[in-house]
């Protein structure tokens, strides 16, 4: 599998792109510089021995790809879904966006969508099957690509087949993947890192997740 | 510890109450119709033997309480609450409430406040010290009183004596309280519900929770 994170430049994107790889699948790193996707690469390779990984713009990185991951910040969506749209068309899209605002009166600010993900699937158009998933998976536990990460997977969106995409992505790196539904449920999924973020800064933690219980 | 519970004849008041008197403390079971509160009260009274339960109207449940339980449905805020604001002046207001819309569009349809906790504040008026609490705790697992409950209580608030309450108030029924910031994050606390319960549809439970991973 082909995976293109746009944005991935980032520590989120980092994180998963080096959890995929080693995993096995091919990682393109997409960012609005090119220059600066192909050094990210490269330095993540050095972290992969052995796997095809790749740095080009978003738009390339997103057109090369067979799923789409989405790790911009949640302001810089409207400035680069656009000129995504062909690229993403008929493709699933995940988007692990989370809308957040430090220094504001309130930590979870999601846009009138509902969602970063609504948003996303509003900017790309409907031939996107977007799905919201690892919104909690801590970048600081991904890039530590040596031990179990303690944090379920919880995956939305309107997308059977791409849900089940996602679960695979996920376990791939060693998550329990749970279906809670449609792009409908995206708010509340992001609004959890706002407290994760909360927990991190009151309990001085790096990693705080969730897990659900009362599974089988 | 008098505690008042207003709304308290429904499932999550009852299983709250019943927790609670177990507990050693007072429970007040408050109604809009007293006569309804009393029935209710004593029910609960032949599950807790040699508590001190009570039934009566909101406002004097909430008159006569230390501490005062919101466990109306969110729609009934708006109905319930002001003729409380006298009664629940300078006390600690927990709210549980859970803004959810079956049936429409989206499951978690919070207020234009961000919250039903900070409509609750709003309500009530400044001298109510507003605490979100005990939303995931399912009422089928409060009602088996005689398991323990494996779903961390998370808590908001601007009140820090309030927070200390409520978090021994869920250690008197055995959970483990995390403190995660001011009323603004009651929105995200909320939204949990709503995953929760599509969840528990989808896997045909009746008591998912959550837990909080990482902290020591």
């Amino acid at each position: 599998m082909r995976i293109g994170i746009v944005g991935g430049t980032g520590k989120e994107g980092l994180g998963l792109g080096l959890r995929w790889a080693q995993a096995g699948h091919d990682v393109i790193i997409g960012s609005r510089d090119p220059e600066r996707a192909r050094a990210k690469a490269t330095e993540l390779a050095a972290s992969a021995p052995g796997r095809r990984i790749e740095g080009m713009s978003n738009r390339a990185a997103a057109a090369t790809a067979d799923v789409v991951v989405l790790t911009v910040p949640a302001t810089g969506l409207a400035a680069t879904l656009p000129e995504l749209r062909e690229a993403c068309r008929g493709k699933i899209v995940v988007s692990t966006v989370v809308p957040l605002t430090f220094g504001g009166p309130r930590l979870f600010t999601p846009p009138p969508q509902g969602s970063a993900a609504e948003e996303a699937q509003e900017l790309l158009g409907t031939p996107a099957r977007v799905v919201a998933a690892f919104h909690h998976i801590a970048a600081h536990e991904l890039s530590a690509g040596d031990h179990p990460i303690e944090c379920d997977l919880l995956i939305c969106g309107a997308d059977a087949e791409g849900k089940q995409l996602v679960s695979e992505l996920g376990r791939s790196m060693g998550l329990r993947p749970i279906d809670v539904g449609g792009l409908a449920n995206a708010g509340p999924i992001e609004g959890i890192t706002a407290l994760l973020a909360t927990i991190n800064r009151r309990y001085k933690l790096k990693n705080s997740g969730i897990q659900i219980t009362g599974l089988p």
